[in-house]
């Protein structure tokens, strides 16, 4: 796999054009981009831009609804429903969240719901938004069904993230993780160097812990069973049970509450999507002096990251520190991507009308 | 450990005039009490009637204020903070909780944070609260550090439970779990047995994985270094940075938000434990018709328990399950305990002015 790297600021000028070919406003264009790429500035290279060739396969057939008009169905003046219409997820979901951080701005606390939305990139974007106005942003989405629940063999959970942000100085608190063990993109990796999946991974089709990442791919995609575990691994040993019941409360705060289906009614190959996330956004400010609870959180993360380090480790980091060095890193080094994606973003700029030359040499 | 078993009956009037004798009012003695044995009857035996040699201790040397009057500090329509005045843990526990689910059943959601507690069992049972009520629960709480951060030697975090409640038919959705791999009461049923750690628990000194579990306890108590991993083991190969931060996150929404110290700032030999707690009560009814939801929930729940197990299980579980048939089983056959909870309890019975072979025998 090598790896080329292509200019920040090109990329996002081909996302955009990209989008706008499809026919979104220029304003959802660069919405839409600046969640895809955000995964790539963080290092989230699975939500970034080699996820482009699939929204291009959902919004060409029809998967995702252009000009869909995101409806509230539910409201009270610290939550609401929002049925997305089969919009895109990131237009769905900033929409969610600027609507939770109005609430959180009037009564302290917004819960926001959506239905029958689509992917909407990594769930830290909106927490981060929340987080920029000062707020606690939490989000979570659910998936296509790839988790095991413990002692189990077919998929019943998505990937289902948990994503917190509070802010603190001089670094937000940026947390985004999975309820798995790890994503889908680890295991391709792995499929892709040929190399085993470390135990406690991923299960075979029987829900026998398997090295084997090309077979549990396979049987993925054509629905045999198997797939990936929950955080905590297999069984109860190393808590798998914690993981799994993780996910089932991201279940509850999306698919649940928002009224779509849970993940095991989820398909990737159906005419919509049907997915379902939350954002909440909190004032802390409910809980006294925000500048005082403000100054004791980032004293918290500064002695976490001062704290004694495990022989031969050089470092210990709290959530979201890499995140914002890797972003300086990619905006002045560029975004890298491997040869098949390469050839993929040439493939969708020429099905757009664009010249890839102009953006991707 | 030869385990004798006390009438579940009998252990209630035992405790409730063990805590009567202290100088807490009879229905206070009633509330401590049923927080207590719930974690017998839930099969959480750490934090159950092995439990009471240390509140007694606690109360004793005045860690726990007998009469203390829990002060709600700041409040809003959704929101409150309260200092608990250091209060036994489960009476500020049951106000606070009781303050949140009125405050949800008014405003949709009450949030409060509780600073200056002291130890208030299983997370659990405040969330069943929320439940019983229809209500979602959430709970959490720090505790002293015990927990370290990824990559490093030293406990820095707290065993950190996060407890989440959702009713549900026939069985209700009860997860309680630490955020690290295990608590440290697994760790000490591995010294008595002198078993080995499984790799993934828990650290030496130096932040070496070790399988000697008088070594992580003797470390502790000394607080030489060490400790418990958080859920997702060492390092970030198996996701043990997602624990750390789930525990960062309970460490955010009670110490910081309740304005008491973090778990690194705890001590179980200082004068006052200064614990904090955070108790949400949500209602679902927020998102819709809550006759729809509890149904499309228990749905789920049911799919999960019916879905593909791996060869060789029984049967696949959601949370709650196995907690509500112990709690059948207990109630009929008695509380196990072993010998040496069972001389503690009759030496607490005795400093109580009780008589043990009235109850224990």
């Amino acid at each position: 796999m090598d790896r080329l790297c292509i200019q920040y600021g090109l990329l996002v000028r081909f996302c955009q054009n990209v989008f706008a070919s499809y026919g979104f406003t220029a304003e959802q264009a660069k919405t839409i981009t600046d969640v895809l790429l955000q995964a790539d500035l963080y290092g989230i290279e699975s939500h970034g831009i080699q996820r482009l060739v699939r929204y291009h396969d959902e919004i060409r057939r029809g998967m995702v609804v252009i000009g869909a008009v995101p409806e509230i169905v539910h409201e009270t003046a610290v939550s609401a429903v929002i049925d997305a219409r089969q919009a895109m997820g990131q237009l769905a979901g900033v929409q969610a969240m600027q609507l939770a951080i109005s609430k959180a701005e009037k009564s302290g606390i917004g819960l926001v719901a959506v239905r029958n939305s689509n992917h909407f990139g990594i769930a830290g974007y909106y927490t981060k938004m929340a987080c920029d106005r000062d707020l606690i942003g939490i989000s979570m989405t659910n998936t296509e069904a790839i988790m095991v629940p413990t002692f189990g063999c077919k998929a019943m959970l998505g990937t289902d993230p948990i994503a917190v942000a509070m802010p603190a100085d001089p670094i937000p608190f940026l947390f985004d993780a999975s309820t798995t063990v790890v994503t889908r993109g680890k295991i391709e990796v792995h499929r892709k160097k040929d190399a085993p999946l470390p135990t406690g991974w991923a299960l075979d089709a029987q829900g026998g812990v398997t090295p084997d990442a090309a077979l549990v791919l396979d049987n993925i995609i054509n629905r045999r069973g198997g797939g990936i575990l929950p955080l905590g691994g297999a069984g109860e040993l190393l808590g798998g049970h914690k993981g799994y019941g993780l996910a089932l409360i991201c279940e509850l705060f999306t698919g649940i509450m928002a009224g779509g289906p849970t993940a095991n009614h989820l398909s990737s190959v159906a005419p919509t999507a049907d997915i379902s996330h939350c954002f909440w956004a909190i004032d802390y400010g409910l809980f006294g002096h925000k500048q005082d609870i403000r100054a004791n959180f980032s004293a918290y993360l500064r002695e976490l990251r001062a704290s004694a380090r495990a022989i031969g480790q050089e470092r210990i980091y709290t959530h979201g520190e890499k995140e914002l060095e890797r972003c300086r890193m990619i905006k002045e080094q560029g975004v890298p991507v491997n040869e098949k994606t390469h050839r993929e973003l040439e493939q969708i700029g020429r099905d757009c009308g664009l010249d890839p030359a102009e953006y991707l040499a």
